[in-house]
């Protein structure tokens, strides 16, 4: 079957087109198990999650499957690269896709010939925590304290398309974010885990996020994650609306209106034919 | 430009042919930058090493890069995942193939509907310290000592188109691999370094072996480790001369006589276009 791989700042991605699938007679049951075996980073072609492109009438759905096979709603960096994808292969006329995601229906702008190639209406962060989802009878998660391995960490959650905590602190560097990050990702306070952003303030138009993401551990980059961790800061005053976040492999430029805009890069890498077995 | 990609038992490489990277002008000089792109796991597609095949009149000639860019003499994996593609892409007439190597002329047979589907013909190991190339006055350094972090190893040492160190122990859960295997392929005996393989005896027929590789660290498999294990083993009267390697992802069989073969598996992942920049 045909592939495409791309990556956003690092975290890359293997796309599948839905009809190509199911002509090679890949059923949506067989998802999780072509994307643990293509996402293997030795015995397949290696990437963290893998997306499905269903072309419908006037827009796009993606399914998105982490290389552990488990679905999930919604990723920043995904998005972009798909994005490029649909333009890359004429799948939608014109520049601005509509696409449907486990999140809702997000607006893309691609501008093809710039290094930031793509502008992401991401919609708008949920605060109440039985959108969260959250076990705490509080109206809004905000600063609270959660105390792991003896320290103490001021905790702010939303969702962002998936759920998300995020935590200011002074330095990156003396983050633990393995420790720290497993622990809250885990905590009984999300019943269907988070990811966990560490935020350190530059200026307040310009940010370092570090993520652990559910499921799939420290990885390079978390656009979600870097619009949770915007989202919060402007909500906290710490922040402008509009902040350049550097990740270890480049930048994202997040803007908090009534929506939140994610604009960033993502690369082609390769495409081709891959064998499923 | 052209890219297949293959795996023996979880070593997984990325192959080109210097024709079509020469007709997308890309000189040998490019090839340890172009190498550490492709292999980069995240903006790359992502393996452990690339081979580049140069075609000639009766035979191949393969030229070895790691995913750092350091050039390798031979890689017994990679051998096997190169004779498919000279294969599956009708480069040589027949199932038995000559291929040139910095290690020398290798043989190559491929059975292409068995499992176990590439025999080589791994040369002569050396023994002599100059070739492995080893600093020490010894003729043979068999079983000698090498102390690391206060424990005693009992180190013997060859050249099996690269060079290895092999170590025998009771169990090789109690081994600490990482620590234990740089010091030792630091360590000044060896002014090239060395990769260190700890073996593990089940019968006289059936070993586990466990790989620190110079320049990749803990691999899943490692060819000419398992070729250089059987040898020592033989030689040493611990082993017969055809034993079965149980590595984490698969089986490689080894037979030693006037020189050394081994038979395993590899397997085709994916082709397609790759864009370098």
């Amino acid at each position: 079957m045909q592939f495409e791989k791309y990556h956003g700042l690092g975290n890359d991605f293997i796309i599948f087109n839905y009809k190509d699938l199911m002509a090679n007679n890949i059923k949506e049951e067989n998802f999780p198990d072509l994307a643990v075996k293509v996402c293997d980073r030795h015995t397949g072609i290696g990437a963290d999650g893998m997306m499905v492109l269903v072309e419908k009438e006037d827009r796009c759905q993606m399914i998105f499957i982490n290389s552990d096979g488990s679905i999930v709603s919604m990723c920043g960096n995904g998005i972009r690269c798909f994005s490029n994808y649909i333009y890359n292969n004429k799948i939608l006329d014109g520049t601005t896709y509509k696409v449907e995601t486990l999140a809702g229906l997000l607006s893309l702008d691609i501008s093809p010939d710039e290094k930031f190639n793509v502008k992401v209406d991401m919609g708008k962060p949920l605060l109440d925590p039985v959108s969260i989802p959250m076990s705490t009878s509080k109206e809004k998660f905000i600063n609270e304290e959660i105390v792991v391995d003896g320290k103490v960490y001021k905790v702010s959650a939303l969702l962002m398309g998936v759920p998300h905590a995020v935590i200011f602190v002074d330095n990156l560097e003396n983050i633990d974010l393995v420790e720290v990050g497993k622990t809250i990702e885990n905590h009984p306070l999300f019943p269907q885990k988070t990811n966990v952003n560490f935020v350190q303030i530059l200026d307040v138009d310009e940010i370092l996020v570090d993520t652990w993401e559910r499921g799939a551990g420290h990885t390079l980059a978390c656009g979600t994650g870097s619009c949770a961790s915007v989202v919060m800061g402007e909500l906290l005053g710490y922040l402008s609306s509009k902040v350049i976040v550097h990740l270890t492999l480049g930048d994202l430029i997040i803007e908090v209106k009534d929506e939140v805009y994610m604009t960033g890069p993502s690369e082609f890498i390769a495409k081709g034919e891959y064998k499923y077995k």
